[in-house]
């Protein structure tokens, strides 16, 4: 099976299959739509990879759920001990940017406390509700590239996340599908984040404390999971808010949340014009 | 200005406008729709609102978000200080169901810790970000009322909310939407909740730490709020989890959550099947 991703031609979005160096365009709105009808149905048109205004991987997925606390690593550079249950939060659809696009930092007056998380992303492929551990697998339609960008004031003034987690625009996903007939259960690839080239995070989805047949068995005995649903698996250590002293993602800076098997997602901040 | 609710009719929904003891069927998919595009044309059809199957009043917002901790009365009997900033977390659009909707419990081996929240819910009428006051009032289409069905030993299993907030068709939202024309700013509208014809909150929302504006005003220095999102505004005292013995709702309990101006949901919850 071909890679998929999505891509915007003019003032609509496509999804597209990866063939060498083209993505040739298929007739249906993004990825999502894809993975909901089954249908890959070519326009007969193609464009280059390398030129691709790429759009988020799924453009209005029904849930976007968030996994923390997932790392081994990172769970002990934050001082806490490895937990029982995994940590859910949310995201919605207006979080999502494309893979290259710019990420508009809050207004200055807003926040300033601006830090990346590289995230290995399942996507679900078909409904899935109290599933055991095969038909978890099963659902799995395959994996991205997700920066799950945090604004850790916002995140840490209640003690839930959302509000620091649902900024707009914060957070990069794709650039492609890579199906689950390649990945398998998203075990063994090394997942990197950079900032102006300097490596952040580097480590493997083999510190996954609940893996993603773990997460979507559990998150399944909760809710239907439907096609195109975003779970984002959780961080390595080395994110900004753990550094001494704490970094920030400021105007220009340019991250990059990478994983073996997948690609990268590179994207500039940029303050709001 | 007229309620605005949302019915099903056979396999499809469609808005309706309150006229009396009728209601006129709108060609709009739901009140979403009619908010989005501002059309309200009329499809020829009235049924009647005693009989009306009615749908959850949007049936896809693009964000549910919740108010936690937000009722002076409660936060005080909890011998607690008011927080300094509002507590969101979210919920998907398949955990909304409709006015009169069945409540399908989890399953007993998953969780026998359901729970009643009853909310004053505001409904998104026009995009907003970065609002002043004015313009996070002018941005309110009106208000309705939702029971937010928490599974307490999920909510609790970690610190993030999440998992016992979004359990799938837990969540009645309607009967109708009453214009901010009609109710204003929210305040000052008795708020009540029953099991099976016992009073258990009884409030007003007076009672609200973060006010309507406050919450709007806030959220969208975070992201865009767009027509058709639903943020509900926490619950008063009252609630199950904090009785002694504590109370939850069991196969056949009927809960009812009603507001002045608005009306009520009441439904049966049911194991399933």
């Amino acid at each position: 099976m071909n890679n998929l991703c999505t891509v915007r031609i003019g003032s609509i979005t496509r999804a597209g299959r990866v063939e060498g160096d083209d993505i040739v365009v298929l007739d249906a709105a993004d990825v999502g739509a894809v993975l909901r009808t089954g249908k890959q149905e070519e326009t007969g048109n193609a464009i280059p990879r390398v030129t691709a205004d790429l759009a988020p991987l799924i453009t209005a997925p029904d849930k976007v759920i968030c996994v923390g606390q997932n790392y081994l690593d990172h769970i002990r550079e934050m001082g806490n001990e490895p937990p029982a249950a995994p940590t859910y939060f949310a995201k919605f659809s207006n979080s999502l940017i494309g893979a290259r696009d710019d990420m508009i930092l809050p207004p200055v007056d807003v926040s300033t406390h601006v830090d990346w998380e590289a995230e290995l992303a399942i996507v679900i492929g078909s409904p899935v509700r109290h599933a055991s551990s095969a038909e978890a697998l099963a659902a799995v339609a395959g994996y991205t590239v997700l920066n799950d960008g945090s604004v850790r004031d916002y995140q840490r003034r209640t003690k839930q996340f959302l509000a620091g987690k649902m900024f707009e625009g914060l957070t990069p996903v794709g650039p492609v599908l890579v199906p689950a007939t390649e990945l398998g259960d998203g075990s063994g690839l090394t997942i990197r984040s950079s900032v102006d080239g300097v490596v952040k995070q580097d480590s493997n989805t083999d510190q996954l404390c609940f893996t993603v047949v773990d997460i979507v068995k559990d998150l399944s005995a909760i809710t239907t999971l439907m096609p195109g649903d975003i779970i984002a698996t959780g961080t390595p250590g080395g994110v900004g808010a753990a550094r001494t002293p704490p970094e920030w993602l400021g105007d220009g800076s340019i991250v990059r949340c990478e994983i073996e098997g997948i690609g990268a997602v590179e994207n500039r901040c940029v303050l709001p014009g």
